[in-house]
């Protein structure tokens, strides 16, 4: 009964043909929550000229901006238990529309839901080119572009129901935590399968499927102990969003007086967010320009707004059962905004875990951006964003299994290299290591269709600190080249995706004996991976390559495993005695991979682009 | 009479024909030093045997290694004043030696001497190969090498007379400070005239000239209000230094038990000194290994060693009136020692300033070895060291001024995103930045021979946060390449610094008409540097290059700089908008290097491969 009484008014005021509200948000709540103060965003067309009242439930502050279209309502949601509670809409007196705002049932243990870890392997899917599983919503009435599978840069038809088709393919590859990126509603006239501008925060986009069935994403995956992430965009929504169409307020999003109507391009130059010589106008332009002109910059500064990114975000984490955020261009946001965004994300849930995208190019750049950096404290910064992204591992990714010079600074020295800086950052563990994702030229494509050098790399990823993530399609040696063809050909559909495709690759009979050949290493590393607690949280001891070999372990008190990368065009002979401070002990041990012992006593030989993960 | 006595009991010790002592150093000190407590190391066959003691002065403690041949003898000098103070050295009762200790009055406010800082101009010379000032002590029989000209890795004969001899024509450059590669005897049979392989630490090779003679340069020097630093090596010594013939103790250098003869070359892999992964075989490779096998590497852990390390450089201080030293390969070093070196020196002189080689490739790697560097903190580690060099800068420098491509990070861009990382160092006006050094392709070289190249090159270094630092030769264009021929190249001889050379460079009429472009350039510049405070300490702000134009302010509260770098290779227009946060209230200023009037109300052009230097 009560239920039916919720539906009623929330159809009330969603559908009611004389509704003069056109959005209540967010339109529930939980019980039990540290952020307990809601601020209710209420939207239609003069509605700011209404009183509000409420039964039960405490209205803290009434909040008018100049756009009569809008009241922002604050809520005091301590103490009160699960239930629904009336708001009323009144003008003059006269009850104009009554809300029942529901305040939910928490699941069990939701605070301390632990996010994604070292201990978890990413598959990183854009959904529109992964599997159409519901070709039925490939082009729907209330957006407006439509599917067009032959455009490269159009909409293809994957979808929700396509991952979750998949989930058992995910979980048989050895991953642990999907990472799409965004499925909220882009309505967007065109390119709108990335889906990065958004233009409803509180609604998947109806192509990719409902909020229903992004709900039974996360109960397919959690069934199968598998986590969700999900990739938020707090810098930028869409210019369609409904918002941003009726703004309300006038810094609602950044305005550029000198630029075309209210845009101008970010400058992108995110180093202009630390440096000390920098001038005004260049880190305003970084941070408060637009990232597309289709993408109108959100201004974190705004109150308002971040109450509404930070309500937003915490309501799909509880909604959705999330176990990880992805933040998109972190580092291009209000530097104070963002932080405070995290900061209050990871107040409400300690444990969980938010990646930020910050694209630079040194360590110490990447390590401003994490929680508690030493660097980022130099300019009095945190930003409490718990986990970043090697990038510059990336960097050394793209080049170094294509480099045998042997030389100073190519090759696995670049991995070496890298590694050393490692002491930048605050909590080396939790950052991401990859060796593509969907803005980057595919690792294949790279490689060059060379799969021994996919598997060093692949190696690399799945035994180093950190979190490996992969790239769909990474796993078939799938390719496609940014510089050439653009974005779409480094966005191609995972084949065996749509019905009537030429080839399921998802199936083992499906692929051909090379994409096997990528399979089965990925999911060999992956599985074993997935159980060698000493990868997820070991130490680290490297040593200095020679002749283009790398040899690291990964050790704790109870276990060591011996990586050797031999990434040089020769077979090479790896001396045992530089160890001797940590093989002390150990004669030999067993290549997972090959399955063959390894004499650890005097030297072993390695042959050309071969790695061994030699358990000790 | 007291003088004569000293002077006799010296030479006895040192020459007379019965003395068991060869060497006893430091031979005198100064009273009223910090650095009181003075162990005195006593060197000579099997001279251990005997008992020391003294008179007026306090002897601490008496120290025996393994080695009869040597004896440390600490003498407390606190509260003394100036004299002689005999000490005796007598076995079984029977005196075999005396020797008079002297203590020497210091200069006035020796202890507060001002070392050279950013508002100076520092001249790197190879003393070798500047000039020829005293053609007699080319060959000399003390030492090894003898004078080759036509050889391009053998000794031409520089010397320090040469230097004094072209002291005005440095006063009339700009230049305010003297950095002179080593000076002190390097008796190797080859490549001496670099002089990094040293053989005796107190003692100016003859080559060079005399003690006496490296006195009358600093005096000379400081007559013009010019300055003086030492190039100080503290890692390694030549293997034909006394010392490492008769090894004071057996850890006194690092003898590698696997290497060849006690040699193994470091792997000169500097990051690991900080890499928390780092393999203790390879943090000891880097720092304990060989610089080269001529060179042994010093143990600055062993507290012998470091205090005759301290003692030396402190008493060459002392002795020459010095302001300021070099320290080569300072990140070699063992970490804790050198720390204690530079903390020692910097306690005995508050004011002096010391800047360390640290050759590495990010600021934040550079930064770790800034006195009192946050990246240091992180592994707790403290240097002490007051200034570095901008390493980073300098690769920038060699790359962007053949760059016209406007991308995202070439060109201009190099040295925005350079500066843009200076918040990484403690203290960046305390860093050296230089187009090129002595171990570096010459700049002129890089720019291939294009003089306005060099111009935007020393426009730079003259302008921007920091101590400009030239490298002999490079104001007349001089050229070499390492790459392709070798360490010599880059260390040809100053034209004119031999009698009998075709040309004197020197001179005015002597240089070519395109020297005299290299040098009226460079002369003016560095001429308007010295009296221009706000370059020296003031605060930078720079705005992101446009179409290859760098535009940046050097400012305080009393006076603005704007430098405009048009490292385009068309004429550019500036708008003047941009700059409106920092040149709101000026309409116009004047370039001094073309003495134009810039109007700064609107916009104004520049042309290719210009550089303009506005005072307003």
């Amino acid at each position: 009964m009560k239920k039916q009484l919720y539906l009623f008014a929330f159809l009330f005021c969603y559908l009611g043909a004389n509704a003069q509200i056109q959005h209540l948000e967010p339109s529930f709540w939980w019980e039990g929550m540290k952020y307990h103060q809601v601020q209710i965003m209420v939207h239609g067309k003069n509605i700011a000229n209404l009183s509000v009242s409420a039964k039960n439930i405490e209205i803290l502050e009434v909040t008018k901006t100049q756009n009569p279209n809008y009241l922002f309502v604050t809520l005091e949601t301590q103490n009160l238990t699960s239930g629904t509670y009336p708001i009323t809409f009144k003008k003059n007196k006269k009850v104009v529309q009554h809300y029942n705002f529901e305040i939910k049932t928490r699941r069990i243990n939701s605070s301390q839901r632990k996010g994604f870890d070292s201990s978890d392997a990413i598959y990183l899917i854009m959904p529109d080119r992964f599997s159409n599983g519901n070709p039925d919503n490939d082009s729907m009435k209330s957006v407006t572009e439509k599917a067009d599978r032959k455009n490269k840069d159009g909409r293809h038809g994957g979808d929700i129901q396509g991952i979750i088709n998949h989930v058992d393919y995910l979980k048989d590859l050895g991953i642990t935590t999907l990472w799409s990126t965004p499925l909220l509603e882009d309505n967007e006239p065109v390119t709108t399968y990335h889906t990065y501008a958004q233009s409803d925060l509180y609604k998947i986009d109806p192509r990719f499927g409902t909020n229903k069935e992004y709900l039974s994403l996360s109960k397919e995956l959690h069934k199968k102990d598998m986590k969700l992430v999900m990739d938020y965009v707090t810098n930028h929504w869409s210019s369609k969003h409904w918002m941003i169409q009726d703004l309300p307020t006038p810094d609602w999003i950044h305005v550029w007086a000198d630029g075309d109507k209210g845009f101008k391009r970010s400058n992108y130059r995110m180093t202009s967010q630390f440096d000390t010589n920098a001038s005004n106008i260049d880190s305003k332009e970084c941070m408060d320009g637009w990232f597309d002109s289709s993408m109108p910059d959100i201004n974190q500064q705004n109150p308002l707004v971040l109450n509404y990114l930070i309500q937003n975000a915490i309501w799909w984490i509880e909604y959705a059962n999330l176990d990880g955020l992805r933040v998109d261009t972190y580092s291009y946001n209000d530097k104070d905004g963002i932080a405070k965004w995290t900061k209050t994300i990871m107040g409400e849930y300690p444990n969980f875990n938010i990646v930020g995208e910050v694209w630079m190019q040194s360590q110490a750049q990447i390590s401003f951006w994490q929680k508690d950096s030493k660097i980022g404290k130099i300019k009095n910064y945190n930003s409490y964003l718990p986990s970043v992204m090697d990038f510059t591992l990336h960097n050394a990714i793209t080049q170094m299994f294509n480099e045998d010079n042997q030389d100073w600074n190519t090759g696995m020295m670049r991995a070496y290299e890298n590694f050393a800086n490692d002491f930048l950052y605050p909590n080396i563990d939790n950052i991401l290591v990859f060796a593509a994702n969907h803005d980057t030229n595919r690792i294949n494509e790279i490689l060059d269709g060379d799969v021994n050098k996919y598997k060093l790399a692949i190696t690399l990823i799945s035994t180093i600190r950190g979190i490996p993530q992969l790239y769909y399609g990474d796993e078939i040696g799938m390719r496609g080249d940014k510089n050439k063809h653009g974005d779409g050909d480094i966005r191609r559909d995972f084949p065996g995706g749509w019905k009537n495709d030429s080839q399921n690759a998802f199936l083992q009979n499906g692929r051909t004996p090379k994409q096997n050949e990528y399979h089965n290493f990925t999911k060999k590393l992956l599985q074993w991976r997935k159980n060698t607690p000493v990868i997820h949280t070991g130490k680290t001891k490297h040593f200095l390559p020679i002749n283009n070999v790398y040899t690291y372990f990964r050790y704790d008190d109870t276990k060591k495993v011996m990586v050797v990368i031999n990434n040089s065009n020769q077979t090479q002979t790896v001396n045992c005695n530089r160890f001797k401070e940590i093989l002390s002990g150990y004669s030999s041990g067993v290549d997972f991979i090959s399955n063959q012992k390894i004499n650890l006593e005097t030297s072993f030989s390695i042959k050309a682009k071969t790695s061994y993960v030699i358990e000790l």
